[in-house]
């Protein structure tokens, strides 16, 4: 059988290390994919230096367009990133039937109900599992391996960088801010970090996820996001104290009254295994009725890594292409006229619980006030740790751990504390799981 | 599109759990898959219990045969388990055109072979997932998920009954005997338990993972099998002092010379994700050149985490099997053309690090002549533990840890050592593997 042709936009992290993956383990690859895969075109900004990297190996041209209508092209691997631009030439490169693998997780949060619409439209396939995790097959896992499940819900440590800073404040017993400069040296955060300590690219994985398990159209926009870099190392402290790691977690649950999407620093049982998910590793926990709890581990980001999913996108192509549309798996997994209109309920409407610390003054009387308003709005209290206020202070920390509410009782609940003359600052609220 | 039509062997554990599933997820199942799917017929020895069970559901039938050459069914799903009845229905059933469905590791780890050349000479998918693991979706990782990379290694912990008797003898200090009766009593561990303890069951899965993993035939016979019956509570104790825990590891690697294909107790790091692995669950490591290590977690048999295999596989086949042949994922993940035939290497070729435990007068010299013996071999010591003596007793425990090296100079060095006046038992020797 010929070769099947790929062409490569943006040569990269991703880009060249699928590029060099392809070259390196061809031989392998092709025994498996059934026929050769050969990368024949490439379009980059800086055309000189590809021109250096891929040694003569395929062509190397400065206008994508060249490589999405090029009609001896039958896969489009986009790595570029960002929405604009990839938007118009995924689209594009769709229109003139050409499959697409993309590792772009923005996308496919924001566009992704365009792009499969015009791609099925366009009998074409897409593929992403570089979108979420890394290299972990993931979204395979959700898509064919869990089919038979009602999937419940799924929790994620879905961002490396994030992973490592809170993995670095436990170890290190630092801040947030020393942190980040750690992981910005060893290059595991970028010099403006704010799409992943914010929460942002959390947030696009976790709504591929969502969008896969309970058979729903992507909805960003709907996501609730909260990131790292408001929390205080001391409540890591406190948190492992009383059995608990705080990990930034992609969460997305099915509930009677709509589906949870969230991302958020969460106190997770330090027994847990994802709980000991150290550095800049990915895992995702799938909980299905059938199945029980899975767990998915390993590199969340990186050349090799992001490419192996890559790769292993261009080998189902390769190998299932040919088949009828009607008889391909369906992009989200669900069947796109079966998709369903479940809501996504806004934060004040999800039910967790929750870790509280508040500062008070080391008064007779504090924890009566405070334990009377958690009592009048039915929130009740699962561990309560007061701390001895250190020597000369005349404030000290009270730490909460709620048992199940909603956000909206305990936001009263926190505005009523803040109100209290004895309490002293801000009350800082962490979100908690079980996970069971 | 009407619906496809199942036709199920047996209604034990498996067969009545994918029953079961089936009918309780049949929407969702039926969205993700295109079609309904619908069981027509049911083939056990029972014939009035089945009936009993599925309530008027389908047809019940006492003879296997009637369900495989059924011109209405498209699908057969073998839960019989067993090899000499399951390959002659399952290669009749292939013969017939069904496509098939199964668990049996058993079946496909020794008949394999066979069996995936008569599927592709009658076009039909063979579909397995339930056969390793349960309902952990590592089939469908090693055979697309991980199709960029050189696969170098597979460690798993793919026999719960194993698992949760080493858990029991670490948590309780107690003997295999007692644990394995706690298991027994648990539903943990059948009243004739022997292929799960004496490490048949993993070798099944782990043979198959191989073939996957390197795209080499089944080869079952050439697997180094031990179980864990002989392991004694003292050795989980000392591997806990040196930090390491006791797995019933199934291993297959590629190296220079061949593939190892093994079973045994293995010593591992305790810090690794895997060694926490507890009770009876599941965990398979795969390590790749482009992907590094990933890791795949969850209930590796039950009712119900098993269906969620089978009736993944089913809707697997339901999406694709009118794809041309020739465009389907071959059922070894490698087309069928392109196997290798890499020898698997004898268990004494294999190179990995041992722990030794040896039972010693308490007199002087005795460390000289079996550190002497050692250095002749050029095995190197990475740790060394002399217990003390026990007050009264007149010998002792040393535990050595040794750096890599063949199994045949292990065993060269343990005849010395057991040869010598001062040791006073037969040597205790477990492999390790740092799993890095």
């Amino acid at each position: 059988m010929k070769p099947i042709k790929v062409g490569l936009l943006g040569l990269g992290t991703v880009g060249y290390g699928a590029f060099r993956v392809l070259a390196r383990n061809q031989e392998e690859i092709q025994r498996r994919a059934g026929r050769g895969i050969e990368v024949t075109k490439i379009a980059v900004r800086d055309v000189e230096r590809a021109r250096a990297l891929v040694a003569g190996a395929c062509e190397v041209v400065g206008d994508p367009m060249l490589v999405v209508s090029d009609p001896d092209i039958d896969i489009v691997v986009e790595t570029i990133g960002g929405y604009d631009l990839t938007r118009e030439l995924v689209l594009q490169a769709i229109a003139n039937g050409k499959h697409i693998v993309t590792a772009n997780k923005a996308l496919l949060a924001v566009y992704g109900n365009e792009i499969f619409a015009a791609a099925r439209k366009a009998n074409v396939m897409v593929a992403f599992e570089a979108a979420v995790a890394g290299g972990i097959p993931i979204i395979k896992a959700l898509r064919e391996g869990l089919t038979a499940n009602r999937i419940q819900w799924i929790a994620g440590i879905i961002n490396g960088t994030t992973n490592f800073i809170l993995s670095e404040m436990r170890d290190k017993g630092i801040d947030f801010d020393a942190a980040l400069a750690d992981a910005q040296q060893l290059g595991y955060a970028e010099a403006d970090p704010t799409f992943d300590i914010e929460g942002v690219d959390a947030a696009h994985k976790v709504t591929i996820m969502s969008a896969i398990a309970f058979g729903v159209p992507v909805q960003f926009d709907k996501a609730y996001v909260e990131g790292i870099s408001r929390l205080a190392a001391i409540d890591i402290k406190y948190a492992e104290e009383l059995g608990y790691r705080i990990k930034l977690l992609g969460i997305t649950r099915r509930t009677d009254a709509g589906i949870e999407l969230r991302v958020h620093p969460t106190l997770i049982p330090a027994k847990r295994l994802i709980a000991n998910v150290e550095g800049a590793m990915n895992a995702v926990l799938v909980h299905g009725d059938a199945v029980g709890a899975t767990l998915y581990y390993g590199k969340g980001a990186g050349a090799e890594p992001t490419a192996s999913a890559v790769v292993a996108d261009i080998v189902d192509v390769t190998r299932l292409h040919t088949a009828d549309p009607e008889h391909r798996v369906p992009h989200l997994a669900f069947q796109h006229d079966a998709l369903s209109n479940t809501p996504v309920l806004p934060i004040e409407e999800v039910t967790t619980s929750y870790y509280l610390r508040l500062c008070v003054a080391d008064k007779a009387g504090v924890l009566a006030e405070i334990t009377r308003i958690l009592a009048d709005l039915n929130i009740s209290i699962d561990a309560l740790l007061q701390k001895e206020s250190r020597e000369g202070e005349p404030q000290t920390d009270i730490i909460i751990l709620t048992h199940e509410t909603q956000e909206k009782h305990i936001n009263a609940a926190i505005a009523k504390i803040e109100a209290l003359e004895t309490v002293l600052s801000k009350v800082t609220r962490i979100r908690m799981e079980a996970l069971s």
